[in-house]
């Protein structure tokens, strides 16, 4: 059994993402299973021993055009500003192809990438859903809104709640790093912040439960329920 | 620097997670720094690499009484069967905290428990949360609908919107594993069944997703919002 071929292949792997990729955009060139491989051969292709004995290299991620992302005027484009942390990356990426989203933005640098850890926690849903990267993630805003998006910052603490905003129409969710939320310039690009009422002690969301909540919420919106 | 002392402490890692397990219920009984110990030594003791340079030993979870959760006549109760994956029950347990949950109840076998890696998940979401573990959860499910709970499953593809269930009140939102769902019995303990109504190709909710989408709509509603 081969090893990788091109230099530019991507890695897939565990069941679910390498199924999805096999229906999804970009090219399969080949798998490699259990019956092929040691399980540390896996652990190694794949460089994460959560591989479910399948990986597969793939043709590079297709990284989509962001000005593409927001012609229908119902489109729902999630932007993460400096997710540190794929699986939350890719946790997101899970729930924004699961709400129909028309895609995420990210900024291209210091932010986590589609790797192949974002992969396997969006279950295969980057093969689906578009993900565009942007040198300057306010900049992208600023022209979202020129375009007719109404952009929606999720800030802890902020005056209006989710529930209040009006989710219908052509939107942006825009959702900060781990640690710090929003970037001052990122936060004043949103035509309106908005928090999620928590209660608790803690009473703090991760990411990607906030990125859930917010989506959902925006198809309960449209369904009128 | 002494090792962990009592063979029933627990160990605790991250800075959040031992910030609130200083605040929690549970006894600290020491901490461990990157100013005390080498970044290997403390790898050894968290028994994982992300312990941002804290670790401490702290009194065993203190797991709840299942039948105290659901007293308050407006009590959440979160229910999960059998998920397997300590950051996804950790994170439960996060947005669980933050929407102001009443409690957590985990199946004592095939479950999930609250080890270190879930404390860490939950970002010290654990410490101030109640978790209680019942050997028979259809049997718990049955107990807190005689004491006068609605108790909503959530089943991909079940006819009901989660957002068509009057979620105010005394409720249970039960959650199935990763992979297989609600066991049927646990199914057939329910008042109803419900789903997240999803688009997309790959259209499935990470339990934890899920989760937060039901806490987050059982508080709007409850605000009327």
């Amino acid at each position: 059994v081969a090893e990788p071929s091109a230099p530019d292949g991507d890695i897939v792997y565990g069941r679910r993402p390498v199924a999805e990729a096999k229906r999804g955009r970009r090219r399969v060139r080949r798998v490699w299973t259990n019956d092929d491989l040691a399980a540390s051969e896996l652990n190694r292709l794949a460089g994460s021993p959560d591989h479910q004995g399948v990986v597969a290299e793939v043709d590079p991620f297709p990284y989509a055009d962001a000005a593409s992302l927001l012609r229908a005027d119902d489109a729902i484009v999630v932007a993460v500003d400096q997710v540190q942390d794929t699986r939350n990356l890719g946790a997101i990426c899970r729930s924004a192809e699961a709400a129909g989203a028309a895609g995420l933005v990210i900024p291209s640098r210091r932010s986590a990438a589609i790797t192949p850890a974002a992969c396997k926690a969006s279950a295969g849903a980057v093969e689906h859903l578009p993900v565009a990267r942007v040198t300057n993630l306010a900049g992208w805003l600023g022209e979202a809104k020129k375009g007719g998006a109404w952009v929606y910052g999720a800030e802890a603490g902020a005056p209006a709640p989710h529930t209040q905003a009006d989710l219908t129409g052509r939107v942006v969710l825009v959702l900060g790093g781990e640690e710090k939320g929003l970037r001052r310039r990122v936060a004043e690009s949103c035509d309106l912040l908005v928090s999620i009422p928590v209660r608790g002690r803690v009473a703090s969301l991760n990411v990607s439960a906030a990125a859930a909540v917010l989506l959902f919420e925006a198809l309960r919106q449209r369904r009128g329920a």
